[in-house]
This record gives C-alpha cells, sequence and structure tokens, in this order.
C-alpha cells in the first residue's frame, strides 16, 4: 500500500482519497497531504522545504531515504465556475525542485489498468477568450495591437499592455494586402511609434488561394521570425479567409502559437474571428481540412468598415440577418428600420454599433455550448445547407458569390419554403425579403440547378449524421429543425425564387411577390435524372 | 426582465440562475423550470409538447403567442467527475423542435457585452479515450478491429462491435506498408470473414517521409472513400510515424474525424500512440506542425512486436527506461532483472506485459494532467532535451539515429551530469548505464559535437519559456529540474560520455566506467565559438 494521494481539481474541491495499489513496494514515502490550491493550472510547484538545499544534499541518502513528499499534481481538468475564472500565475520554477512521483493511479482508469490492460484518460481542456469591440486600434494611443501573453496561464490569456523597462516588443503581424494598401501608412507609424520590432507579412488571402500553401507561408514566416509563442503573440488582420488561414497555421505550428485575430470585413466582424474554426479549402472543398483553435483574443474596429465596399457590407449583413431571423426579433427589428443607413453608414451609427453587438451575442451565445460541433442540430446553420455547394459552384463562374450572398441565396430559399409549410406568415416572408432587398442581397445565382440544390442537402445529410436538420424560421426570431424536406418541396420554392428574382428586376413587380413559380424558368425535377 | 434560465453542467450541478437582461422585451416568453439531465452533452431536446402537433399549428398565431418554452441548452463544459464518466446516448432528433431562444445571456459573460463591447466565451472541451491491450487482434474471433463510434456523444467514444441486421460495416484502413507485408493477409482474410466493405491504404511512412505530403494523402484517401465520420472510424496500424501523420490527418479533415489507432512498434505501443498528439516535420524541423488530438482508441497486441528487429525493440525500451529511471523504481526494478529477455523474447513473456502495462501507466499519469503541455515541467521531457538536434543531426549521415536511440544518448548524457551533480550515486549511474548495455542502446553518435549539445540545450530552453527545465534523474524513480546547466559541464559530461562509449567497443573496460575523460576525443569548448 502506498501513499494516499489527493487530486485537486479547478474549484477547489478536493477529490476523493482513492486506493493505490503498488506492484512494487517503495519503502518510506511520505504521506501527502490533501492541498487546495486556487490557480487555474499550476505547474508542478517547487517544493519549498528542499529549495536553499545544497546541491546532493538530497542524493547522499539511499533511494528510500531521498524520498520528497509528493508534490500536488494539479489535473489539467478545468471546471470554471461562473462568474469568471480569474487566470492565475503559476510559481517560477527558477529552483530546482525534487520529484518522487512513482505511479500513483492519478488516471482516469486509477491503476486498474496495472490488473486489466484498459487505460483511461480523462480530462477537459478549458477554453477561454474574448471578442473586444475597440476604438482606433491604430491610434497611437490605443494599447490594444501591444497586449501581449499572460505568463503561465492555460488556456493562454490576453495580458494589456504593459511598459517594462528595456523589454523590446517583438511583434509578428500577418495581414491582408488588401487592408494594408488602405491602412498599412497607419500601421506602419503605430509600431514605429511604440517602437516594436516587428515583420509585416502582406499576403493575397481570397477564397481562390484559400489553400495550404497560404499556412505553409505562415508557418515559415513564423519559423523565420523566431516567434517567442508564450510571450508574442501573432497577429493576424484581415477578413474571413486571412484569419482562417492565419488561425490553422497558428494552430500547427508547434501544436499552438496564440493568435490575436483583428477581423477587417464585416464578415469577419460578425462571424469568422469570433469562433473557434480555422480552415482551408481542399480540392476544391471548401473548408475541408481545418481545427478547432481558439483565437487568443479577437479585438474589432469598426472604423476598418469605412473602406469596404457596399458588396462586402451586404455580405456581412446576411450573416447578421441569418441571427436576427432565427434567433433574436429585436435585430430584426432594427434591421428592418435601419439596413439601407446600415450599408450607407459604413456601419458608422450607433444603431450599427448595437447591431454588431447583438449579432455577435447571438452568435456567441450559440457557439459557446457547442464549440466543436459535437451537436449537429445548430440554428446556426441557418443558411448553410445549400449554400457551400452554391458558393463553391459560383467560383466557378465569372461571376462569384461571396459567402453572404450565397448564405443569403439559401436563406431566401428556406423562407420560401418556411412560409410554404406555414411556420412563417406571408407577411413574415415580405419582411425578410424586404430585409434582403435593402441589403442587396441577391436571391438567385444562375449556377443553382435542382442538382445542384438536392447535392448540396445529400451531401449536409451525410455531414449531419444522417439527418437533415435543416433550421427554417418559425415565425420571426424563432427556428424549427426539418428532416423531411422533399426534393420537389426544394424545387417548387426554387422555382418561385427564381421568378421572384428574376421580377425584381422588373421594377413594375418589385413590390408584389408572385405565388406562382413557373417551370419554364427551371428545369423539372425529371431533369436530375439527367 | 426575460426568462430565468438554468444552465446544467456535466456533474448535473444545476448552475445559479443568473439575471438576463434584454435589450428589446419579448413578451410572452414562457419561465423554464432548471432541469438536472443525465447526459454528456444533449443535442437541443426536442420539445415533446411539440411533437406530433400538425405543421404549421405553431407559425398560426403571431409572434408573440408562437412562443415555445425554452428548450434547455447543455453547457459544452463538462467537469468528468471520477469515478467515469459515463457517455450517454442523446436524444434523437427525429421529429422537428421549435426554438425560440432570443438573446439568452448564456455566455461566459452573460449579456454584459451588449453595454460593454466585450464577450466572453468560456467553456471547457472533455477529453476520454482509452489505450487497451489486445490478444490475438487480427484473430476474426476478436471484435476490436470492428468497433463502431457511439452515436451522439461528445467525446465520441468506441463502441463495441454488434452486429446489425444488415447493416454493411464499412472500414477505412490506413497501414504501415512494411507491417502490412508481414500481416496483410491475415488482415484480408479477418475482413473478408467479417465481410467488412474495406479500403486498405498502404503507405510507405518513415521519419524522412513524415511530411504534409502522406497527411493530404491520407486526407484524399478519406474523402474518396466518403467516410462516415460520425459513425466510421478511421483505423491507423503502424508505428509512430504512421500514427502520427494518420492522426494528424484525420484531425484536420472536417476538423476531426476519430480515428481508432493499433500501434505495431514497441515505439509506438509506450509512447507514440498513447498520447494526444500529431505531427509531420516541416522543413527538417522535427515534428514542428501538429495538434493536440486525441484518438477514438488505442489497441495494442504485443504479437505485432513478434516481427520486430532487435533494434526496433531496443528503440522502444528507451522510451520505457525514461519513465523507469524518472519515475517508476519498480520498473527500473524489472528492466534490470529482464532487459536482455525482454529483448530476446520480442516482449512476449509474463514480465513483458507487466513492464508495457507499468510504462504506459506512467506516461498516461503524466500526460493525463498535462495533455496540452500547458505546464513545460515535465519528467517526460527526460532524454528529450539535446535529443531532437541529434536524432535530426543523424538523419542526415548513412548512420541514422532512430528516435529511442538518439534519446538514449541524452539519457546517457544526462545520467552521467546528474551523477557529476551528486543527484545519484555512481552505482546508480552503473545500474542506469548497465540496462542501456543490456537493451543494446548506443550512448554515442559521430554527429555529436559541443556544437549540436548547445544549440539543442539553447533552443529547447526557448521552447520551454526561457528556463531550461531539464529534468535529472534524482536517485532511480525520481527526478528533479534544473536550469542552470552549464556549457562545460554538459562538454566535460559528454566527454567523458565519449570515452565510456569508446571503451565499451574494447571489451576489457566494458566493466568499468572510467570518471576520467579525455579531451583528446572531444573538441574543446573553445571551438565552439568556430
Amino acid at each position: 500500500m502506498d501513499a494516499v494521494c489527493a487530486r485537486q481539481t479547478f474549484g477547489g474541491v478536493v477529490r476523493q482519497p482513492f486506493d493505490t495499489v503498488m506492484s512494487g513496494s517503495r519503502p518510506g514515502r511520505a504521506l501527502a497531504a490533501p492541498t487546495i490550491m486556487g490557480g487555474v493550472n499550476l505547474e508542478r510547484a517547487a517544493n519549498s522545504s528542499f529549495v536553499g538545499l545544497p546541491m546532493g544534499a538530497i542524493a547522499q541518502g539511499s533511494a528510500s531515504l531521498s524520498r520528497a513528499p509528493k508534490v500536488q499534481q494539479p489535473s489539467a481538468v478545468a471546471t470554471p465556475p461562473r462568474p469568471f475564472v480569474e487566470a492565475q500565475p503559476l510559481p517560477d520554477l527558477r529552483e530546482a525542485s525534487v520529484l518522487d512521483s512513482g505511479l500513483t493511479g492519478e488516471l482516469g482508469s486509477g491503476l486498474k489498468g496495472l490488473h486489466t490492460g484498459k487505460f483511461t484518460v480523462q480530462a477537459t481542456q478549458p477554453i477561454m477568450y474574448s471578442v473586444e469591440e475597440c476604438e482606433d486600434l491604430l491610434n497611437p494611443s490605443n494599447m490594444a495591437l501591444l497586449s501581449g501573453i499572460v505568463p503561465n496561464t492555460f488556456p493562454p490569456q490576453v495580458a494589456p499592455y504593459t511598459r517594462s523597462a528595456g523589454k523590446q516588443l517583438r511583434r509578428l503581424l500577418v495581414v491582408d494586402e488588401n487592408w494594408y494598401r488602405l491602412h498599412g501608412a497607419k500601421l506602419d507609424k503605430y509600431l514605429e511609434h511604440h517602437r516594436v520590432e516587428s515583420k509585416i507579412i502582406q499576403l493575397p488571402f481570397c477564397e481562390a488561394n484559400k489553400s495550404f500553401d497560404l499556412v505553409f507561408e505562415v508557418a515559415q514566416q513564423i519559423e523565420d521570425f523566431k516567434l517567442h509563442r508564450r510571450r508574442e503573440p501573432l497577429i493576424a488582420i484581415g477578413g474571413g479567409v486571412c484569419l482562417d488561414v492565419v488561425g490553422l497555421a497558428a494552430n500547427l505550428y508547434r501544436r499552438n502559437t496564440p493568435v490575436i485575430k483583428i477581423p477587417t470585413t464585416l464578415m469577419a466582424v460578425v462571424d469568422a474571428s469570433i469562433g473557434v474554426k480555422t480552415a482551408v479549402n481542399f480540392h476544391n472543398k471548401k473548408n475541408k481540412l481545418g481545427t478547432y483553435c481558439p483565437p487568443l483574443g479577437v479585438f474589432y474596429d469598426r472604423a476598418f468598415l469605412k473602406t469596404l465596399d457596399d458588396r462586402h457590407l451586404s455580405n456581412g449583413a446576411a450573416e447578421i440577418l441569418k441571427m436576427a431571423a432565427i434567433k433574436d426579433a429585436p435585430l430584426f427589428h432594427m434591421l428592418e428600420q435601419h439596413s439601407a443607413q446600415l450599408i450607407a453608414s459604413r456601419f458608422q451609427t450607433p444603431a450599427a454599433r448595437l447591431v454588431l453587438r447583438r449579432s455577435i451575442q447571438g452568435m456567441l451565445e450559440e457557439l459557446e455550448c457547442n464549440l466543436y460541433e459535437h451537436v449537429l442540430t445548430r440554428v446556426v446553420d441557418y443558411g448553410h445547407t445549400f449554400s457551400p455547394e452554391i458558393e463553391m459552384a459560383a467560383l466557378e463562374t465569372n461571376d462569384e458569390l461571396l459567402h453572404g450572398e450565397a448564405v443569403n441565396i439559401d436563406m431566401a430559399l428556406t423562407t420560401e419554403i418556411a412560409h410554404r409549410r406555414g411556420y412563417i406568415t406571408a407577411d413574415h416572408k415580405r419582411r425578410v425579403f424586404a430585409i434582403m432587398r435593402a441589403l442587396r442581397l441577391p436571391f438567385w445565382h444562375a449556377s443553382v440547378t435542382p442538382k445542384l440544390l438536392i447535392k448540396g442537402l445529400r451531401d449536409m445529410t451525410i455531414a449531419r449524421d444522417g439527418l437533415q436538420r435543416v433550421p427554417l424560421m418559425s415565425g420571426i426570431g424563432g427556428a424549427r429543425f426539418v428532416n423531411n424536406l422533399s426534393d420537389d418541396e426544394v424545387f417548387a420554392a426554387a422555382a418561385a425564387l427564381q421568378h421572384y428574382a428574376q421580377s425584381l428586376e422588373c421594377p413594375e413587380a418589385i413590390d408584389g411577390l408572385s405565388p406562382f413559380f413557373d417551370m419554364d424558368h427551371f428545369p423539372s425535377p425529371a431533369m436530375l435524372a439527367n
């Protein structure tokens, strides 16, 4: 029988002592008293009773006499209670520590594996990061870009900038080259003002380039810069493609290099930057390779939206409409009142600020409890059933669709379907379409065919483990999942939608929504066989 | 004021209700009673009171009347209590559900972000997997290889095989081509016997090939096979390189494709397969790109070790010696008694079984509490300070070192250092070296130079956030971390070790360990400048 050891969990709960059965007995092992430690995750604490002993003093005795009391080994398992976990610094291990652990049974399966040959590992990985609205990020008085990493915290946390005497700040920034063309001079001045030893990597991030080649390029730059990944956050500045790619490179480089994401497009602010997904396309499959990897932190500055064109603003607004339509009726009302003005003002009005905040809040509420997408029935999949196929098909044409545009076509189609099923009224549908029109989002694309829609639905059904799980609007701000969409139902709604989209091009028809669909304008289901 | 909602955590603890402040009021929201649910992570439960309602019935009323009671949204945050979490099936969502969530404040920062513009995401990712010893894995009576995935569990869990009438079993296997040459016929027969629709991909996994090219190849095969990643585990069979590469491909493909790892080398059984690390080399840097990704499960069969040559057995044994030397004195005693016989019997004796189990137990105890390596002071880094440089340098010569061989040279060096510091006695050192000799592990390699050793130490100091954190033996089975290794100390120990290694080649010197080192055999520290 060996020492009784206690495991310490995050919330200050001391585990039950458990039996430790050692196959070989070790005499003289001291009994370790259970201790409650306050930190998030502590390094193996140096046992202070041994600090200051002359080197070698410990090893002079025989093995059985030199045993130190068992150092408490904190578990990686952390249960963040609400309110927040304060990430705490770990003790510094500048002094040598002595560990004499032996087998302790500190494992999911205890020591049972020695007898059964089955060992179970059981732990949890804590995740904590913030998305923060900033004003005037590139103004030298704003210190956000100089943020560092709190030493010895897990997960790593953003450290507010503090001037350390004599410490040279080093930063590697990977930025979208288009953004740099517009804001680079200001960024350069900022870094110069603060005397940051920095390197700015400009890359041409776009959907067509979103491949592992860019990931390797970023990884090589991290290597060349000799980024100190425990002290110096990587900084990514750009749209969704940039943040997805740099996020993946940072995740892969030494298995985790913390990255601060600065979204510069509306799509990135409300969608791409704030979750934990990273990705690149693979063999023409959208986002097929990627990881789940939380950012160190996200800072967004609405000022960057001033330089976006209307189309990219509308693109991001589609994801805001998504959250409004299936989760947030007050946000829907705001879009009804402000859509045109949001675009015209480049999201610089007070109303725009709240629209962004509500959209981010709603999105994060949906993501937080399902960060790894183990639950496949997700309202945030609204507009994301048919759209991946539509977006990739359009990419092959001369008339590319942005992500949010493809999402909008999907949302328009499912709005039509929801209406036909009676989940939303004609008035609800009219209101949704009115917002889409105010946001100048497309209702249709020439690449949409029955075959494409059905392929999208079938692929997504496989991805969603055999059920369609298509979210449909249920009233304004509500959602309902369906698993029984029929091909005919999709075709009929699509035909009506195509007809409606065509009618929009004739001003005299713009305010009326035809309840009929014209199969002349749409291939019949029978054509699918070809 | 909106509904008071309760969050439900893993262990059945109901969170404190918290205030939810809605910016826009929504009438008619029902109060949701706190509910304790038993599952690990539940899908959005279908609200049974709505099941069976005619389609459209819900949406007939106005928005304010159609509100469903808030469906409990379980948190992704899971605190696994000990003993085990039972992974539980989630309710099946074949029936449509209605969600009317609105903003709920179910976020780390509650609803504060709406007012402050700072949103905090807080969650934990649960991890649970097993490493299991199997007998005769390729015998058709052994069902382990037919294991599936328990539906709707997070993290995904291995499902024991059960015959489902009419269900065609599909499996994609990625195997090391050398292993397949020896065991492929038996594997083919096994799959044929069980009528598994399978595809076996043989690839030439080796250190020199360990790059992203192989990852892309595996990802493409997953794509082509149309692997159903929620039902059909990917199976990887091979040594450490194979499992690292396939593990990375599986992690990347759709951000997580569960993989069952079958280690076939001793190194993979005791080290590479059982943790959560995946990796490939990048621009001649060992394991520079990778992820932390738990396997679905690990099955090891000692029978596969029968076909290994002595060198590969010794290679794996080095990692066993590592665990013994710094953590597990009884295991050390077993190695003293059995080393030669372990190799000669190809680890087929009862003693070998226990040696493997103790080694795995010790390794997993050290990994479980530090799966993401946030703690940098790790006893499992024993033998891993200088060895990465040594291994990569040797790879460039005609006399390659296997991973465990490089680790052994590092361990021999640090054993010498520990002895010189008085942390272990001369007798301890003699015993360590005796095991190394019995295991026929190398003490030296021609590519080791002072420059290389110092580069290894400096690089590792950077990787370990500015401190050396070199684990040294402290008696048998104990460890001590030091941060003050001097170059001269390393050179002196290395010179002594080189001298010892040379003396081993003269049989008359083999039993005596020279306390002197001969600087003629070793470049002086001054030569470092060149």
